[in-house]
């Protein structure tokens, strides 16, 4: 039998994916999940980008602009100005498959195989995927519970730093900590990207989604002098609740960084059509539609922290943007944990879907009793969610 | 100036859209372009898989599974034993976006840096792309033009594997040579594939077109016994005249692949949403709409070759399938001659777009004097793009 690869023998699991199997099968028995696993929001998608698909005249399906569609890159830099006064320009934004493809893109134009990549951890569990695919190493900077996951002394960053650096890779509101970074804080990590001479790759595809009075969010590409070293990963999924179209975009001023990553669009050849002219017709999207999309996550929040932390053993912190939030668990193994939840627990014919947090970890044992919760149901099945949390950890033996 | 990584450098640009500036250039000036350089047809896709997607009633624009939708995977099961009596279950099948992923998922599940994959050369130049993007190295092997690009010896293939091979991988029929492979030609590849225990990967994506009378095409997952040893490629981008969608398919029965392809399939989420619901309906396309097409691309494919190989100094082969002609030119350098058309020629304020043929070789030297058409536009269009040529051949001065 020819052999599997050692790149794909270390490919992760997806945390967010691998009981996906143990919820069919609960689902299956007739018992009803609640997916806190994954980050697929309930909110309606645009009308607008919805009904612009609807109405499309298409003929023949052809092949986009490998880049992306013209006038969807002109809008979007008018958007980004309009937004974030952030000043662009159509070709310095590549259109991609989904987030995901524009951080393969960047990964692969900054880095090569045995390269490193600094990352603060808890991080989004995908990170590890692109990496081990490209061969690249993620060094770990742990960011602690206890401090809510704000960024790690900045010199801790500098002693992981060596030849083999080519960029540090932070979210930015954080997914999975729901942690949104200090102007000073993205300062600091400027300075000390420019002094190496590295990349900073900033994801911010979360980045209206923040609810705390007074936090911020400080894009990379905004007054910090990134313009050689920052790379911006952004997507539609989030923003639009349009996870399915699979749209993101990498941008960066730095020209060499857009020629190459030009290079490894044109192998794929183009990002999807009907996805695109959703997302150029989403960028028409109310103001009014992000306002109660914010006051509703807003509430789901506090409605899920408050009833979290009700529960004896429970610690959860509590996100400043996002919709994720870290949870510790009174149990020695969170993934037996999880797993347990959908194999041999139900309550009223129902259950709960969590990811296991050890994926979002690179440090070896970090994360065993934490748990991922997204909080993108109703708020009746949020709360209807942690109340069988509540009694599955009552019922579990460690 | 942080730097861009080796892996990036070494991206081939595309030798299909390295001239679009150009190209670009000219349509500014009012010039008209024809494209023979890209694999683009002009047929409409079936209206059955375009008004799926304008009927849909998507309100949340969500993530579909991993591996593509269960019941597209299901129905494209049925669909192989139907149309090429290939039995599979729907878990021997992953949707990508596009077939670009579906191979990229295959190297990256069978490869790792350093290793090697044999290819009969010419082959589709993005393959070039997966490659360097994955630091694995392609070997040649030079199927001739002399012969209209049949299966370069079997022998000759043996005295090029090592302990570093890991895959041969053909495209059939080929893209850019149009030739269809013999079932001897494939059982000869499957004996030597299983006595050395690597791999046979196959693009099949053109395999409804066909035009030779006698010629059929032979599927590696056929009666082969590759069940652990071919991996298939396969897309909805030309069969349907759906290139925009953006899905493909790999697939095996070798569950180690599977498992490990679904693990890279995890890292980037989701195929797009909108796209499997235009080619999960495409597979109800009656059967006279491939009719139709193969008559159409057959007349196109005799008048092109009629037509070139009345230009002085012109050879070219007559393909059996596919919609490309690898095309011999009386110049030094088809690549300066093929931007000397953008930039230096119009004629009636026309001009033409070709694919300079060195990239869709590796061994150095080859293929300087070829260019890949296209057949891929009206008869009308066709027959004055050739003209085009002919006039173009007559002024340029090597």
């Amino acid at each position: 039998m020819p052999k599997i690869s050692n790149t794909g023998k270390n490919m992760p699991e997806s945390p967010i994916r691998k009981l996906v199997p143990f919820a069919e099968k609960a689902k299956s028995k007739g018992i009803e999940v609640f997916h806190l696993n994954i980050g697929q929001p309930d909110v309606k998608s645009p009308s607008c980008a919805l009904e612009a698909v609807k109405n499309n005249t298409i003929e023949v399906l052809a092949y986009s602009n490998t880049d992306g569609s013209e006038s969807y890159r002109e809008k979007l830099a008018n958007h980004y100005f309009a937004k974030s006064n952030i000043k662009l320009k159509a070709e310095d934004i590549i259109i991609t498959t989904g987030g995901s493809e524009a951080l393969l893109f960047a990964l692969g134009s900054i880095t090569d195989p045995g390269d490193e990549i600094i990352i603060p951890e808890p991080f989004y569990a995908n990170y590890n995927g692109f990496s081990s695919s490209l061969s690249v190493k993620i060094i770990p900077i742990t960011s602690k519970i206890e401090n809510n996951f704000a960024l790690p002394d900045i010199e801790d960053f500098e002693t992981l730093i060596t030849s083999k650096t080519k960029a540090i890779l932070i979210c930015n509101p954080g997914n999975p900590t729901g942690y949104c970074y200090s102007k000073e804080e993205i300062q600091q990590l400027a300075a000390l990207v420019k002094k190496h001479d590295i990349f900073l790759i900033a994801d911010e595809v979360y980045r209206e989604f923040i609810y705390n009075k007074g936090a911020k969010h400080h894009s990379i590409l905004g007054d910090f002098g990134l313009e050689e070293h920052g790379i911006l990963i952004d997507s539609v999924s989030k923003r639009y609740s349009m996870c399915g179209a699979r749209i993101g975009y990498l941008i960066s001023r730095n020209k060499d960084v857009l020629t190459t990553a030009k290079k490894f669009a044109q192998a794929r050849l183009s990002p999807p059509t009907y996805a695109q002219i959703a997302s150029e017709a989403a960028l028409d999207t109310p103001t009014s539609y992000f306002d109660e999309v914010i006051v509703e996550y807003k509430s789901r929040r506090n409605l899920l922290i408050e009833e979290l932390n009700k529960i004896e053993g429970v610690k959860a912190t509590k996100p400043m943007g996002a919709f994720y939030c870290m949870v510790e668990l009174p149990v020695d193994d969170a993934e037996k944990f999880s797993q347990w939840l959908l194999e041999d627990f139900s309550d009223n014919n129902q259950t709960v879907m969590v990811a296991p947090a050890a994926g979002f970890y690179t440090t070896p044992g970090l994360g065993l009793n934490q748990v991922r919760i997204a909080y993108v149901l109703k708020k009746e099945d949020l709360k209807r969610s942690v109340e069988l949390l509540k009694i599955a950890l009552s019922k579990y033996k460690n």
